[in-house]
């Protein structure tokens, strides 16, 4: 089953299932992309608001785009995305938190310049325990129109 | 030495290197965070008007934020982002491309309710060798002010 532009609809809804993240995973990720002690150094980390090391926004985001793509992008048309807008760091994510995936559909569009496409505007979310968003984005992709048969 | 808000100036703008990913690192990054074929699979990414992989957008931004991150944030009084708005990838990069890191204030300001800080905005980019951005994002900072003396 492949996904075309002419699947997507304004109000479709994926939940893509949960992820959490051990101590060292979120402190071996800020070590190689993002090394503030915020995300590095619990001794430093204690000392702030925060009471101890918080994930990394970056490895929020990625972790949500990871399901995301497993949960839909692999099965679709996509040619490709020219970025994100809004992306927000909404709560700290500390270690073992449990943090689900979603996705809607805002926006769907044609291309203005290629026949081929469509536009797709998502809004992508993580969601914790209870209830609230940790991470949002706007994201955008170009889908392939479904192929003609003839 | 430590940069309090104080220090940032509209204008005020940093080099901070390059980085270059080899094919191997390309596919490895995409295989864990963002596994679409144009990123991982060289046989269908030859098939592709990119004419095989290139990067995850993810990893172009995350190489380019180790190194604002190293160069800069580091020695920042930095007390958190919410998030960053427009991140765009405008060109493929491709296995062994030469990508310079730098990054721009572009506004400053109070903040609307915390005497202890401000906002610094960035213009974060990735060069490459022809002078071109292959990406660009916009990101804000809370960055504490200087400490009074006395």
């Amino acid at each position: 089953m492949t996904y075309y532009f002419e699947d997507f609809k304004v109000g479709d809804a994926w939940e893509f299932g949960a992820w959490s993240l051990t101590r060292e995973e979120l402190i071996a990720f800020a070590r190689e992309y993002d090394p503030q002690p915020i995300h590095t150094d619990d001794a430093a980390a204690g000392r702030t608001a925060f009471g101890g090391v918080i994930a990394s926004g970056w490895q929020t985001t990625l972790k949500c785009i990871r399901l995301f793509v497993d949960g839909l992008m692999r099965e679709t048309a996509g040619l490709a995305s020219p970025g994100l807008d809004e992306l927000r760091w909404l709560k700290p994510v500390r270690p073992g938190a449990r943090i689900t995936a979603r996705a809607t559909v805002t926006e769907v569009g044609e291309s203005t310049s290629r026949p081929d496409r469509g536009r797709v505007h998502f809004l992508i979310s993580g969601v914790d325990e209870s209830g609230e968003p940790v991470m949002t984005a706007k994201g955008l992709f170009f889908v392939a129109r479904r192929p003609r048969r003839g």
